[in-house]
């Protein structure tokens, strides 16, 4: 586990992202790169990997957040899933 | 952001994983479930979420590291993929 993705959730905290209580899946995708000119895939990435979401749960996309953030070498995708209460 | 997943990071980080000099690509995903008996489905996520990262890098089966950890009332799933030194 790298120090700059410890150093990325403290960062979030930080902003004072109030916990929710309700149930919930996140998925965080980070791309440590040596080069930083390589080309970067994780915005490709993200529909597919929501795609295996979906046959899991049941979500609205406004039950999906999406954020993209660049930490030095390291490249961050997490996706948000606010799930339903009642799940089948 | 939920504190129990910012802890999770700090153990891990105790516990005192090297950092890995090589590219590479980490996955986690969290379950946050308020029902403890709820069926989880991230160990069949699994495979489906390799084969995602397998369209976009390729890497041997040894390169790859799974884990699924409990933790309260959230549930775990890290992938961890080394990179070869050379992508196409």
């Amino acid at each position: 586990m790298s120090t700059s993705l410890l150093d990325y959730f403290r960062g979030r905290q930080k902003k004072g992202t109030a916990a929710v209580a309700k149930e919930r899946l996140q998925i965080l995708v980070a791309h440590e790169r040596a080069a930083r000119n390589r080309p970067s895939y994780l915005r490709q990435m993200q529909e597919e990997l929501l795609q295996v979401v979906r046959k899991y749960v049941h979500v609205d996309d406004d039950a999906i957040t999406v954020a993209l953030e660049q930490e030095g070498n390291q490249e961050i995708l997490e996706l948000n899933i606010i799930l339903p209460d009642q799940q089948e």
